[in-house]
């Protein structure tokens, strides 16, 4: 039964808008496949869910990400 | 004082695109009311807030929800 | 598939040290059921995850609770 | 290490959609020096991530904000 | 700049308390190779947070665990 | 009505097993005056919740904290 949240800026991906559909799944499957490997979790009641971040929206050494990459 | 935060998968509603203004108002009302009547929480300090989340950012069972329903 | 949090803090119950198991059954009943009604989503996938806060972790109003009740 | 989650309603900033992104830096700033003032947290490794939502998945008093700004 | 944060019923380990240190910090390193093999994101700035739920906090089926294990 | 969640680790403070309840409140007063000054929120509906996390639950680098702080 766990519940995973990741949280990634949107970025990167074939345009840079961010991880691929199949990114995406590499994601959800590996760590399901984690969580049964490390701690035996039925990957049927195992949740995944993935956000999007504006780069704007993340901030990092007190900066969004797009000033603290003019640094 | 409680916040809630309920995470739904971006569908539904009256075109699929996710649930209307009308069913959002009935989670939020239900799940005031709910802690109302149980923990005898203030709805005037009572927060909800609702994420809809894209198919293919949602993972069960080592898939996004997208692949899950082809199995 | 929803997945629902809910912060409340840890107080009331029988002994004010927070909410009681039967009280912490309704809420996740009482969600479980208003999500089938509202989305017709499926309790089997319905996850509901309670955290109790301490009340010196939650503030409002710029105070934390327990200075905020001393107003 | 810190990290800090602000989620904010949609609206204000110079057109009513939203912070302005100075006005997100700002408290991505804010929150960083009031972390390293208080706790002294490296800011190099303090994240903050901001969410903006939309003002009918934002419930207050049993309603959503629009209708809770109509009483 | 990942954060991901992954929540675990309190349970399992080796007496039945909850993930072993060891299995965490290998939840710990499994995502973050993960999310350096996918999305080539720097483990440095990967933050990876495990919260432990107790049973009777986590409902499934419009149950608490312990409950809908007795089904 | 901005919700704020802030993760620290559980140390420092005047035992090192995490803030103190005065750290704590300057923490939720300096959030709640950068947001009315910054977004001219109201201070009666801004919550801020504060988590503690213990060290091994803290992920950077693909270790623990603890482990992270061997190298």
């Amino acid at each position: 039964m766990p519940y995973v949240n990741i949280k990634v800026t949107k970025e990167g991906g074939l345009d840079g808008t961010g991880p691929t559909v199949e990114q995406k799944g590499e994601l959800i499957k590996g760590v399901t496949d984690l969580l049964e490997k490390v701690l035996n979790k039925n990957p049927a009641t195992t949740f995944v869910v993935i956000d999007e971040v504006a780069l704007e929206d993340w901030g990092i050494g007190g900066l969004s990400v797009p000033e603290f990459r003019k640094l």
